[in-house]
């Protein structure tokens, strides 16, 4: 089958012809993949900046973000069937951990992680995973564009179902970039809590997407007055979350800057460096939240949320041969919400 | 009166006649001071980093770590008498403020902190602050002995009653610095959770007090091996919360080394800097927290629990002349507990 | 100036001439009266069943759920002016008691509940309450019309607050009964959490009001199949949560016929009694709150709601001197809403 | 291999001949018995009042509170070897369920619960039981010694940590019933959190026996004036919590009477009723929970508690031919802690 792959640091995503994965366990799934997210994740491992170390060595099939059908199950597997629509959780776990026991799916102590650490994932037509990993998705919808709900969408309800206990009515949150996670960030806040919602971002467009899903207002953080002014627009509180879908370059500073005392910083991006004095952590009493992914419990709640209608994804599709052009629109800046490739 | 005061940055702090303060306001209290305890705070002001800016001009008293006796009360109060023993809040809150009606006391929008913002404190023999501020003693107790907890006990306990929601039986607590905070903060974790406590300083004189006061292990962050050894003695795990009440020179890396993932980094002290890259703060999902002070709330629940014995301040006594020589101890390191001025 | 009283049980409320209250303490805040809400309290305290014991005894002017403009202040009073439009929280509370410092103002040790323990509520042209008790409303909203937020509101507010924690994607929240609170408990589970929810009631006016505020779904409790349909449409599971509305008659075994094993039963009408035995407790581990009325945060966050857009009153008003037919109207269960008396 | 088995409603338990069980399903697990609780369940079974509905019919063997070694497992069993000693938890679930994802094996929806339901229970030499149903027991620990912790143990486990959030430095915790829970409820209560204990009980023996393992008084629940010595010696204020490990004749009478506004009562035993009227839920903010046995992980911990020495049974151990004696005995209330049968 086709398969695109990472061959080596810097090199593009390459397709190549692999071997169809076949059930090997009693647990084994096998999905036909109907569409699979690409990540910024993807950019750091081409870019040899994996977030997992030591980085897995090239080649293998990147794609952690997949949905598709059941196409063979294992001799243990009944609670899906061949055929059925199912949207994958991007870890396989082994469900006799404590971590397993208590739901934590990213902590278990034997998992994989297709497309990251060097498992092979769902850039190509076909994906073996466990049965814990899928969940069922609702009659009627198609899986290619509900796949960033497997990654982007649960990174996101993971943020913000985390920060929920932290949300009163007049609660302002900040969501910091308005991409393939933030966008889903600002329906869920909006959705899940009584907050306010402000965003930010650098492009017009994106601002205005934001707007449209659910945010009271947007801020251009390329504009030097930006802080002044959302220090204003919350009269001269400050935001009581700031949500950092980027991670990366200054996005910390920013993020701290416009936090209030007591407030928390939520960081779910990566690539940059967080660095604050400890009198600063103290005299203003801030709270840091790192987050990873989410626990197979978000994704089926995320996708009931989905089956309401009161959060959708904005997708945009490629063929699977046209990956690296993909890869490159979203180095570039140039997707609104998430881009699929469809096999 | 006799007061000790702060002049200037790197001058030492110097006694001086100053007048004793009187009721002013219908709330106003004045309290007779049995003992003012030294704390790193007041050695941050006298170097000329104080923990508040822009830093108060000097001359003000210092001391904000208090308890004596009713002197005198405004016309509206009717809580307490004179005579009676109390312990300070080291704030003066407003009570009508969000943030008063919450019991969140540092977060007032009209704090006043005697000793810390320029407000007369309590290295004196009299103190004026509000009804608001004073929480009676049990009877029968010394109230200079006591006078730790009115800060380096509240911060503690507050420090640590906001960890409870993540400490499980065989939790591990990693109490970094056994000093003034520390040794109370072993205390605390020991009788108000079911968790397991780790203790790490550089002397073996308060590691030997930590396991003295419920530690169950103690470690040397002198020894290179000590991180090993840790992680060892968790089984491989890390610890759950690491508290750390240094927060200067590399203790934000050391409690980043041994912290578990999804573990808690919480920060009581301060004069360094917290680095981090935010990729680790999302693969090993970390939280941190910065605590300031505490609650009126919190010190009334510490005052409950010295009175039922569950909790004791180890701690030294000096006349209030000497208190350039109870700093230079600190300075030094020579203070096993906590040093505590008497008038 | 007029008021109308309570003069004795089973009598109907009486409109009388009463002395115009004035400031006599510097707290003290006058409000002329724009609104009074009708609530079924006020049928209890007619009936003799006061909620409060012993019952005071008449007569005394009724009106817990009042909004208005500034009459006069205190002399210590510097938060509101006389012309401000305020809600009322309903209690009058002392500000100093560790109640009243946590923020639950419902237990203040001294609390005073005009219109209810015998002090004078609003069903008149003004009254006296506390620089405490006031909450500013947004300019340009017509006092009148928000008086139910200040009891129905706010106590709907507290329960739905306090269930919070248990709501997920997918949960459901069955209201019962969609009359002055329950309508605003729809639109609040609708609101501020990403729960589903399943509105009960007797009549179709009711239960269509419900949908058009956000229910998902409708049940006739006069419908004998109603419980086996309500399992149905919970794909067999059950209600997560039951506020109960009513509290009367039989809703506390209708609430606990459809309750999940694990769920929560929030009572917050009255007038009937909860009888379980204690084995079904166990095995169901079935989870009940009483909820009484509710904080002045609370009120404070609800009109942020309201400000917002976000929870809407249906409310029909009244001419103060037809007290009784609002009454009489409550009484027959002819309101959609709440009733509001206008002086 | 002997049992002592259910062979029908108001006749003794009774010893038989049946078939040691074996290793059918690839998870199973055979346990050798080293010792089974007697629990006040047992007597309700015995009596025709079995807790789940339809009750089981006889013949089964009893016993669900077991400890003792592994004999045998399935093929997919890699945890656990043959001579460990472990504990077992009560329920035998499924892992795939949901509610096993959440960690919350009691609500299994393929649960089995030898010795309740109709699966043969622990009152025997061997018992089959699942991989996911054992937890290792400490070294050095002789497993019949432990029994008691499997159920007794676990469900005062589980409803103190589920009222770990409620209490504060000075919380009151009424513990009403100082039986085979009790008296490991005392000690956890003391253990994990900062609250005092104040113990309630018929007998002195009993009341003697909570103040041994930490409770600050005791109360007869036999003295008429014990609920107002109990409001005097909580200051007037009543008990935070009530844990009522009795849940039969008055005991939630006693319960609600001693209960402070706003306080939680926690129901473990069963056999009587709760009737309150809904007014009194309201006014005094009330908050009701039911308790069913608990988690794996609360079970886990628990024998952490254990290896730390900060909780100890109390067991009084009969040869298992003898079941029917202790049986009697705990009927009759001759028991101090727990029986425990030894194969």
């Amino acid at each position: 089958m086709k398969a695109v792959r990472f061959v080596g640091e810097h090199a593009p995503p390459t397709m190549q012809d692999v071997e169809k994965p076949t059930v090997r366990d009693p647990h084994d799934v096998i999905v036909r993949i109907a569409g699979a997210g690409v990540c910024r994740t993807d950019i750091h491992i081409l870019d040899g900046a994996a977030p997992l170390q030591p980085a897995p060595p090239p080649p293998f099939t990147l794609g952690h973000e997949n949905a598709g059908w059941i196409d063979a199950v294992g001799s243990a597997v009944s609670t899906v069937s061949v055929g059925d629509p199912v949207i994958l959780h991007p870890a396989i776990t082994c469900g006799i951990c404590m971590a397993c026991r208590n739901g934590e799916d990213m902590y278990c102590t034997s998992t994989r992680f297709p497309g990251v650490d060097g498992t092979d994932g769902g850039y190509a037509e076909f994906l073996r995973t466990s049965v814990r990993a899928v969940a069922p998705m609702a009659k009627g919808v198609l899986p290619a564009t509900q796949a960033p709900l497997a990654d982007a969408g649960i990174t996101a309800f993971h943020a913000v179902r985390r920060i929920l206990p932290e949300l009163r009515a007049g609660s302002i949150v900040a969501v910091l970039g308005v991409g393939g996670l933030g966008h889903i960030g600002v329906q869920l806040v909006r959705t899940m809590s009584p907050a306010r919602v402000f965003a930010l971002d650098l492009t017009p467009e994106r601002i205005e997407l934001a707007t449209r899903l659910g945010a009271e207002r947007g801020f251009s953080t390329d504009d030097p007055d930006f802080p002044a002014e959302f220090l204003k627009a919350s009269d001269g509180k400050g935001a009581d979350v700031v949500l950092d879908f980027v991670g990366e370059q200054n996005s910390p500073d920013v993020a701290l800057r416009i936090l209030r005392p007591g407030g928390t910083y939520s960081i779910v991006g990566y690539g940059g460096r967080l660095s604050v004095p400890t009198v600063a952590m103290i005299t203003r009493e801030i709270r840091i939240l790192g987050n990873f992914v989410g626990n197979y419990r978000d994704l089926v709640e995320l996708m009931e949320l989905q089956r309401q209608g009161r959060v959708a994804v904005s997708a945009k599709e490629y063929p699977l041969r046209e990956a690296p052009r993909a890869v490159e629109d979203l180095r570039r800046g140039r997707i609104l919400g998430r881009a699929v490739l469809i096999p």
